[in-house]
């Protein structure tokens, strides 16, 4: 049951003056519960419970951790319907999104809950004494990542499952030992309860301390701000848009003890398609991008939104078959009024563009909250000179410029601000032709793709989530994958500690058996 | 032979205005040679030479970049009596100084080229596709470290040669195929230069592209804040104060595109004696902290300024043998009027501070410019409510706490600012007894010493040279050590990229013989 409270560590409290409600957009009403936004005291007490906490959860061992992580995804798992269906109700996506999203978040889980059971994550680096070095012996030096403090993760409006209250950045910050403070995104309070309840219950489940994990309510940006400024909060992960995580990485870095802000944000994923590709596979690439740019209403941070090519008839045969083919998919509901409400700005701003002309928009009657899926074009020259055409129009939109040549489109390149990803569509001859446009797009981007499409973030040990600002405020992280994990840790060196007090993943004798390097030799147990 | 010009690239400029000479500490007078500070356009050609040779130094292969870090440690070894005169001339560090701080530079820089020769360090994993997997395809993914663009290095005024010019700064972000400008320091401003030189005939002769290295010089921080905020520069190391480290990293978050800055800052590396250590062993580790305390005047990021025990006979006893040997100990010059002017001003201030105690300070007729060294005590509950007291002393200057218990002891620890290091004396039976006065510790500092001196940083993989804030702006990075190579590098990940097109290190063949992760599993070739 969902009572719209805040949990304060195992506690519920609802002790705030301020009250919200979701929204349903498909049926375009609020839903019934009313939600508690955190008061300063309850977010004053979940701050001190996770520094608390940490004192205990930061010494426990991967194998305890692996409980709780597989426990918690367990228990969401038990929440059966109830979720299903308080997530559609919250975000207006169909079952089989919501289904599919929890499959993710469980897989996110169980994951990390490997990652840590097995230990050598933590990449432990030995270096031995040698007394007899000259002119001075060499002391015992042993390394290990540790975790550095309690964690605020900002839940995220297009994923209420796996980029919300037990996503990717909740995983991997209790994987490495840090308690975490969700700031719940108000869209999905309901959803967001429901799985901070799987995490009490499998905290309470596996014996982890009064405080590792924490779900504030919250109906705009104070609560955020509170807790991103908080003395003891040691870092914050938010997805996002560029507004929003940017004003959290500069209130971040204005503390007195500045913090790391692994934000998340806008990308607009740049598509090119080369000549070749143009001319050969153009019909069945404008067939698969309409369903691209389409997909879930084009809410994700990897949605095409800019397609680069070189002018000519077979890149205006693509723009046709692209037009064509988008307005044949059914428009789908968006996540809020608020979503569609910025899309529709967003996108009438854009078509007031000196030269962008819309080739194609769907204009049939649709329901209410539902995103009408837009194409535009605009020419190479135009958009160089325009910085406005470059920014996100998150939905289901996209741009295609027409470039004069493969210069302007080297030029188009390099000037576009950093990306989450970049699309080469080519034969595979024209990689080599084009080296320098593919160069450049990758010294843009943070994952480059060769013949397919932007969406679909596999989570996996090679997937880089993130890239240069503003796709993230640290290219040198990523948000989705194991090594997302390094977001939490800071590496730690013991100088000639005793064997029996020293770490399990430090002792001489290894008894995690992890992968360790040991004198600049990797030894694997 | 010395021009006082700056090398933007490998061309030598002096179209400046501002000019200023080098001091010698010794004599107390200035050296002769003029330099020219770097003009704006200067500044400018030097980022846009960066810029364009990032383009092809950033693909230059591991073989390749390790023939121009070894080269540029034979170039240095070429200088000669040269660099070792200039450095002494300049620092008023004792020849011995100045070989072993060689040795170390020379060390740093071969240690990176075997790094990057061996080209495993890029952490290179690999997905495979699996086109069965349901309910869709898994797609191959492939993930690498790749650098991130133009850096600039800040001469640090303590380490004229390791952690300057071609320091582990420079050295790792030019192992890392990021091209540098250093901003070099005033005080060293010829031994900069030599050493620039060093790296220009380096880039030349192993074939690096113009712009791979510039040297700027500088009389104040005109041209380092201009650097900071070109948008060009891709990320700052810096090694220095509390208030010039965070000055840059307030620049540089403040930019449109924020960058990472790396500043490695002040620290009092507390030092905790335990009972049983300051009964058993308390002579002898004042005699050890006397050396370690005095040890390059006190000019070490990780100097030993602040001991803490429990009161008592034992305490009272290391305290008066501690204040016996460190004025037994002569005086040694300091790096320039202006460190030693702060070392006194700084000291003066804390002797005011109310219930400190000077218990031991060097009295005797000394050289001009050299520094005295001195001890002072203060009670805990004085400590803990005095801030002030927290604060570096660069220099000759250590502060011994009496705490009235373990209880207080653990207090003051817990309320420390981050540190680099933090060192415990004690019979091992202590490290149980004492254990939340140690975690408390470990979660202040970077690296955690048993029975030793803080001074001393081993340049190896396990080495932590960082910490919390204000020990360095991001404790997730070292500055020491091969790992601190990360500090200039992103993930980037290719997805479905053609075997041949893809970077050696991530070609099913693995031409490099590199370790790798495959599909989960490490692959040592």
């Amino acid at each position: 049951m969902i009572t719209g409270k805040n949990y304060i560590g195992n506690l519920l409290a609802s002790t705030g003056k301020v009250k919200f409600k979701t929204f349903n957009p498909q049926e375009n009403k609020e839903n019934d519960v009313v939600f508690s936004e955190a008061s300063e005291a309850e977010i004053e007490v979940a701050v001190a419970l996770a520094s608390e906490a940490f004192k205990v959860f930061r010494n426990i061992s991967g194998a305890k951790k692996s409980e709780f992580l597989n426990q918690i995804a367990n228990e969401i798992e038990d929440l059966g319907d109830e979720l299903i269906k308080t997530y559609c109700l919250e975000s207006g996506l169909p079952e089989g999104r919501a289904v599919g999203e929890r499959g993710r978040t469980i897989f996110q889980l169980r994951t990390f809950a490997n990652l840590v059971k097995e230990g050598s994550w933590v990449e432990a680096t030995i270096d031995t004494a040698d007394p007899n070095r000259q002119p001075i012996p060499k002391v015992d030096i042993r390394k290990m990542l540790i975790p550095i403090g309690p964690v605020v993760v900002f839940g995220a409006s297009n994923f209420p499952l796996a980029y919300s209250t037990a996503g990717g950045d909740t995983a991997s910050a209790l994987a490495s030992g840090c308690p975490v403070i969700v700031k719940s995104h108000p869209m999905h309070a309901g959803t967001g309860e429901l799985v901070a309840s799987a995490i009490i219950n499998a905290a309470e489940k596996t014996g982890m301390p009064n405080g590792v994990f924490s779900n504030l309510n919250s109906s705009g940006i104070e609560v955020g701000m509170k807790l991103v400024k908080h003395p003891e909060v040691k870092a914050v992960g938010f997805t996002g848009s560029v507004g929003g995580g940017r004003a959290l990485y500069d209130l971040a870095s204005k503390r007195l003890e500045p913090i790391p802000v692994f934000a998340e944000m806008g990308s607009v994923n740049p598509v090119i398609i080369l000549p070749e590709a143009a001319k050969n596979k153009g019909n069945e690439w404008a067939k698969t991008y309409a369903g691209s740019i389409t997909m879930g209403s084009g809410q994700f941070c990897t949605n095409p939104g800019l397609i680069l090519g070189i002018k000519g008839a077979d890149l205006s045969n693509f723009i046709q078959k692209l037009s064509e083919e988008i307005v044949k998919i059914e428009p789908t509901c968006m996540l809020h009024p608020n979503i569609i409400g910025a899309f529709e700005s967003k996108k009438v701003n854009m078509q007031k563009q000196k030269g962008l002309q819309t080739a194609a928009s769907f204009s049939d009657e649709i329901n209410t909250n539902f995103g009408r899926q837009t194409i535009t074009t605009v020419e190479g020259a135009t958009f160089l000179k325009n910085t406005t055409l470059h920014q996100e129009v998150f939905g289901p939109f996209s741009m295609v410029v027409q470039c004069e040549n493969a210069q302007q489109l080297e030029e188009i390149i390099s000037n576009l601000e950093g990306q989450l990803t970049g699309t080469v569509l080519a034969e595979k001859e024209e990689l080599e032709k084009y080296s320098t446009i593919v160069n450049a797009l990758q010294n843009r981007v943070g994952r480059i793709i060769f013949n397919g499409v932007p969406t679909g973030v596999e989570v996996c040990a090679a997937m880089v989530h993130g890239g240069p600002y503003p796709a993230s405020t640290d290219s040198r992280f990523t948000a989705v994958g194991i090594n997302s994990i390094k977001r939490w840790v800071r590496p730690f060196s013991f100088q000639s500690w005793p064997n029996e007090m020293l770490p399990d993943e430090l002792k001489n004798e290894n008894p995690l058996k992890i992968s360790r390097v040991i004198d600049g030799m990797r030894i694997d147990n």
